[in-house]
């Protein structure tokens, strides 16, 4: 079959003697292949976009899972996995039709579903557009899994993100990025600007992630009944960094992806896109260094991440001066942030709600605050009725998910399994079986009264669960 | 260099009036200069794709090392970069020759050996054809090192790897994908559908594996006198996961870049691609959590590769609809196919004889059951005739190379080595000397006969090999 | 926003229409159509290689990271992850300007600070091309810390790095790759070959990182009184093996995407590539097997590298055999080259001197020797110019910096904390709370004189820092 690439190539290279037979006029035919070849360029651009977008997935994944115990990775690993996975037979069935079918009310579609406005022989463009759409889709709950990581019961983590990718996300996106086949959602007609998805995509996540860290509860020993904060250390910083790495570089296929065409405009939302992810690094580092002493890598590494959500709506419409100034704003505030979910004693392992609900917000709004033709105050009105109605939408809706949960299947692992680790109780599974590990957070024997008081075991070495002799 | 690509943009700019000079018919050269520009799109695509199938490379190190023990990691990354090291210059001087050189039998190419088919000045096609068959070439012999790992010389894993990079696959390839400048293979010519190679690179690979396993017997220790399997844990699960992911992504470039060619078809090749996955991983997670009582991450990671190599015939050729039920029968397959082959006592580390050459069968069937036109006998007929000749030319030839191998040089380290692991004997080196790991399967002290009676030694702190003062 | 994309798609789809007019000379437009197509195409392959570019700073950092000790892995990401932030900062503000602003001397440039040619609806290029430079410009900086790996402090490190990307990368680039908007540098206008940067990126970082580690002297406990060398163990070598498939993979970026331009010029660029790699890793195997009894895994690692460096000035204008003598000798060239350093006691903990220094001079010599066009005294000459400017204008200025950081702020850390290690002491970090650790090198407690008397201390567990209940 690859001979047929050759054929293929061979017929193009003397196109234009088939393009342009002598009964058909050659100009006209030649305005058609240049569509064509066009058209072949936006293919390519738009899936190279998706496949940097699904990388991200890996990132997240990494991220994640260096954040927290080794004792949960497994865990992690699957849930990463098992939400893209789902995340695509979701959308495919009903999520893209939600958000992308024909809407008669501009509050959601109705057609489309399982891909079904594809016809064999038909345009294929629809599945190139839900490709693109697929992936990002799945980021949404993605972000979730991070704040609640180490204590969710896997069965009701497959529950939720079926739920966040089939209904929560699709219908808040349509309202913001129209349907593909009708006119616009309700917030794309008043103007709302979200590029790429500070609003749609991110704070969807992080506030879907702020319900569930609110109704899951801190895991055992984060806060003292003295109200200290005890950082629980993630296990595996240079997986965290690479985790980084990789989004930062499928934000690259995230936001200049989401022009969905082969075009100049590209140029100028990479640069954007760099440039406030830098600054967001720089300027939570140097945060981090006034406030706590030291350079601090957890911090710097969620201010790449700040910097990235917050130019993710205005990176079409804003300067590289004022990406510059985007990012570092969002690299302040995800510090200020984290310790002030802490303060609230909301724990988030990985600081999602942060970096991607609240940097979200600030990146809505500044892409009305440094928007290239002008700010005026409809616009920012603007750009708060989104930001507002996305809340509005998704927590509400996202808590009332978690209870119902929680009341039903249950949504949190027993004490015994959190001490233990998801990853034996969960999966029978041992991340690093050839490794002597520490089990931070197991029982302490003695003490007295009930609630968390606990002390990390030292030197224990996970026993290996099934290469026994 | 760089302000050469300014020129270039500048000159392509304004190529108009350079292509159209007073003196040349107007037409006919915009003809021309929207082929090159096709012909450009077809280049940086067919590129791009094959960047991602070479990164496929660093995913199956990641799988291997992650499902095997620490001892053994130094040897599987040596022996994966050298399988892409070696198999590019064995591609180069002879394989591609023999899979695309010009046939005169249809059995093997004879001609094009050493890119003599390219010569300075023309077509440069044949470096980007080559380019990307060298990423699959390599593939072939990467799937064949999953199923020895552990237990395989170093120097016997070079050996078999030039065999099956420069011989086994390339002639089998040519069969099926036909000759680059002459008729078709006689597979092809028969109507034969494997659209990336299911059969062409996954069987292949897979019965390869079949042998090379055959031929070195089980790890120590795998399999007990009374008949039992004794699970070996791999010893770093987070790495596996991510090197599914890298997998995946790598797909991407496997199946829409064996298009060779900017066009729309690539949408639907990369909808069905990712929903195969996503079926396969769901399958093999529920299959796995009824037959083991938990969603076991091995099986699931194994799952969404089974999905995806069962897509890898017909991407081309089904519906979207389609490929969720071919990759969720591949995910059925998959973990009863490990099953199986343990009971048989055919140890394979990381199920690639499962993964690749069972369900390589399965989706080579399959391109055939689910053909977008119309599934005939004839077809079934030829897509069988596909997969039978395919194990008939790889297996019983591996078998004996490997056979060969072990009669001459040898093919299996020694018991000792094996229980102090590859890193060390083989390489002199050590994969983590900073941590402290678990040496599971050294030799038991005590005890009486022969054979494989060993046990953990716990708590075994690998000795710095060469860092002592 | 998205939808956009369909409309532009549409829009397209129906261009012919748009662009001829009734009242537009039709053949003149589809000229112009024609060349924004190309255009378009220019755009996505430049910023994708850019992309892939991006991504090396993961690689360099798991090479790094993985080659050096668990104690300072927090450390080497966060030197990796502020290189480039800061470095993209700085290189918008001052680098792209000196290197490509309109120059009236031809040693450095003089506008474009700030991106300031950048103008709101002018001509994207200078963005896309500033995106494709910014990558190559960190690469600089992060070359250097290698070889200073595991003994700089943070500060310094970030100092430095400013200096790098900001003034001694760029200056020496306006030399080589001319300016923008403005004639060539003197060394492009003598003729000098360096496609890609075998020196103005790769011997640019090694002459940098051969100041650095002389000035910093090695680290303690790597040479003996008696003039032993003592390696000291890279604390995660798989790791380290993924970084260097992943440095293959932005190869692919760095080399091809050179053209800045979709055609087909790259497909040989990406054969030369793949080729030297592979010859490169297989030459240091097989030299390392010879010299030291073992296919060692580090020099073969940096075997690949040293291909890839090799071919980076020739890769376009030579033949692809000359591509596989190019990074055989490149392979051959590391081996010799580490010891040789090793020799002198300069301790560079990845080799980076060689890889990039020593075998960026090769390569620039070799686009000379084995020039497509054949090779004359002349070429050589000129070549020879550049590899001596290169070293001539490099090292001394480095060396400068790097004395006059250390007079003042400091360069090298406490002897107290290069032996616990610049995670903790730097950061405030552990890279891995959860697992046993081993300290290599902490200070011997007995022991007589002072000097690097120190010897490791086994089955160490890192202290859980912060995580104590």
């Amino acid at each position: 079959m690859k001979k047929l690439g050759m054929i293929l190539i061979f017929f193009l290279a003397y196109a234009g003697t088939v393009w342009a037979g002598d009964d058909v006029p050659t100009a006209l035919t030649n305005k058609a292949a240049i569509a064509a070849v066009q058209t072949h360029a936006d293919y390519i651009w738009t899936l190279i976009a998706a496949m940097f977008v699904f990388f991200m997935q890996a990132g997240f994944a990494m991220v994640e899972a260096g954040f927290t115990r080794a004792k949960n990775a497994v865990n992690i690993m699957m849930k990463n996995l098992m939400d893209f996975s789902m995340g695509s037979i979701v959308y495919w069935a009903v999520g893209f039709g939600l958000m992308f079918g024909v809407s008669k009310t501009g509050l959601f579609g109705t057609t489309g579903f399982f891909l079904s406005d594809f016809k064999v022989g038909g345009d294929p463009w629809v599945l190139a557009f839900w490709m693109f759409q697929v992936v990002f889709a799945a980021t949404a709950a993605t972000i979730v899994s991070g704040a609640m990581a180490e204590r969710t019961k896997f069965i009701g983590y497959l529950l939720y993100s079926i739920f966040i990718t089939g209904l929560i996300y699709p219908v808040f996106g349509s309202w913001a990025w129209g349907s593909l086949f009708n006119g616009a959602g309700w917030l794309e007609g008043l103007g709302f600007i979200d590029f790429a998805g500070s609003t749609v995509v991110h704070s969807v996540g992080g506030w879907a992630a702020l319900a569930g860290a609110i109704v899951l509860g801190p895991r055992l020993g984060k806060y003292t009944k003295e109200g200290r904060v005890k950082p629980i250390l993630g296990h595996n910083i240079p997986m965290a960094a690479v985790g980084v790495f990789i989004l930062w570089l499928g934000w690259f296929g995230f936001n200049p992806g989401s022009t969905t065409a082969a075009s100049k405009d590209i140029a100028m939302i990479f640069v954007n896109t760099n440039l406030a992810a830098a600054s967001g690094s720089i300027f939570a580092m140097m945060v981090s260094w006034f406030k706590f002493g030291k350079p601090e890598v957890g911090m710097t590494l969620n201010g790449a991440l700040a910097g990235l959500v917050g130019i993710t709506a205005g990176c079409a419409n804003v300067t590289p001066s004022s990406a510059i100034v985007i990012g570092a704003v969002a690299g302040v505030i995800v510090v200020f942030s984290v310790l002030f979910f802490d303060k609230l004693r909301i724990d988030d392992p990985v600081g999602a709600i942060s970096v991607h609900g609240v940097c979200g917000a600030w990146g809505t709004l500044a892409a009305g605050l440094f928007n290239i033709n002008g700010m005026t105050l409809k616009i920012l009105a603007v750009q708060m009725t989104g930001i507002v109605s996305c809340f509005a939408w998704t927590f509400p809706l996202a808590y009332l998910l978690f209870k119902l949960i929680d009341m039903t299947i249950g949504l949190r692992v027993s004490r015994q399994e959190e001490l233990e680790g998801l990853d034996a109780i969960e999966h029978g599974g041992n991340a690093y079986p050839d490794f002597t590990t520490i089990n931070h957070g197991t029982l302490r024997t003695s003490g007295g009264s009930g609630g968390s008081s606990y002390e990390p075991k030292s030197s224990y070495a996970t026993k290996p669960l099934v290469n026994e002799t």
